[in-house]
């Protein structure tokens, strides 16, 4: 229904990562495995989840999938050290491991370097054949017929920088995440409590506000989004302005805002 | 989330009565189960289900209701034959068996007659005691330390008239219904279908706008509330023509809205 809501395109949905099995971070998963047999989805369903969620998985299977008209692949996982889990043409998916009540995965999105673009023209200037386009897409620099060598820099627009986003949530804060989490351009990071109640926080496995910026600050994030905020607080507005006095770049989330990483061109050193 | 979002206290939900083992019709039971928890829930919970839930219920309980706060209480029926399931001091629910491609129960919720308010001037009038005024309330008549006799109706209220309200989804329509349904003041039925659709509608196992509109009619209701439209009709205006012109008091409901039954006193015949 959330989804739904948020006019979210449910059939480009191919891959799900959930972080932990407490209901309010699962229990959405088996009405949206539901509504894809309504819909008669027949590409295979990619489901990142810790080991223990199979017995769910097949639970559900058993007693509420008949007649599923796709495939649930499932990708266990545990959450002692960190580890790439998925991979394709355009992205990793690392997973983090967090420190909760129960094993709690954050999962960090990278995207891989992509073939460089080819002036158009340097394919004029150098008569540049598709072999040559290739190598040269590559990073090669190229070498002409006469045996002059034209650097890459040269025939190719600056590369865009490769974008990071990773999604921290339930966790308390311990220092080793500052060096996992090291210059991600967006970082979701959950900030479940105020500074006046962090001794809580440490009990139920949650984060501050202020734990929440100093991470942002030390590892050297682009922007911060905070959210997960406990019930017991009828504002926002204090923990933010915690946030923001550690880390500026912090902003206070809600579920189906969108937040957009910069495609920013590396300029060459040329 | 719904919940939530139509104001409802969920801590006044004691009873709940889950009509079919169907994704739709039971994934929300568990985020609320685990809110209950988070809210520090004390009181019983009781659940009217299939008895082919009670598995699932376990599962939960197991996997993910460590540390519940409050006892799950689990009343199981089938859905062989009309039969009631629950009864306090002010109502009862009756199951109605349905036909669909599981087993459905249909709820038929009734008032219980509620004892006889007393007239005041009665009270001065004959000098009544508690205890005469307990057996006046039970509809009991008078009779004076003269040996007068005083009637009833002299001295009480006109009663009111108990009110019932019939939950019927998801079902095909079969004629057996109208007598399980007669007089009901109001029935919330399903419509899946337009008219035209009818052949669909009994593969499926659902009924059209206007079967439920004709059961309306034939079992005499006071008012239709019509629903669970199919997602392939871009509107539900077609439909609700289709019930008012067979049944004019019929009205297409969504999530969240509220219909009340007036209160009527049966004025008496003295």
């Amino acid at each position: 229904m959330q989804l739904k809501r948020f006019g979210i395109n449910t059939s480009r949905i191919n891959h799900i990562f959930i972080s932990h099995l407490h209901g309010d971070h699962v229990f959405g998963l088996f009405g949206l495995l539901s509504t894809f047999t309504l819909l008669g989805r027949k590409t295979d369903l990619h489901i990142f989840a810790h080991r223990d969620l199979e017995v769910t998985l097949e639970h559900y299977k058993h007693y509420f999938g008949i007649g599923l008209t796709y495939s649930i692949v499932f990708h266990p996982f545990i959450t002692i050290e960190p580890v790439e889990i998925y991979s394709d043409k355009h992205i990793t998916v690392e997973l983090i491991p967090l420190r909760h009540s129960v094993p709690v995965a954050g999962f960090l999105f990278r995207e891989k370097k992509s073939l460089l673009n080819v002036k158009k023209e340097a394919i004029r200037e150098y008569s540049l054949g598709i072999k040559d386009i290739r190598k040269i897409k590559e990073g090669n620099d190229f070498i002409s017929p006469a045996g002059e060598v034209i650097y890459n820099a040269q025939l190719t627009l600056p590369p865009y920088k490769q974008r990071s986003y990773a999604f921290c949530t339930d966790t308390l804060y311990f220092s080793k995440l500052v060096a996992l989490l090291k210059g991600v351009d967006l970082l979701y990071y959950e900030s479940t409590f105020q500074d006046k109640d962090k001794k809580l926080a440490r009990l139920t496995g949650h984060s501050t506000s202020v734990q929440a910026a100093t991470l942002a600050k030390q590892a050297h994030v682009g922007k911060l989004l905070i959210g997960h905020f406990s019930n017991r607080y009828k504002k926002i507005s204090p923990m933010l302005q915690e946030a923001q006095s550690v880390f500026p770049e912090s902003i206070a989330v809600e579920d189906g805002e969108k937040y957009e990483v910069a495609l920013i061109r590396i300029e060459s050193q040329l």
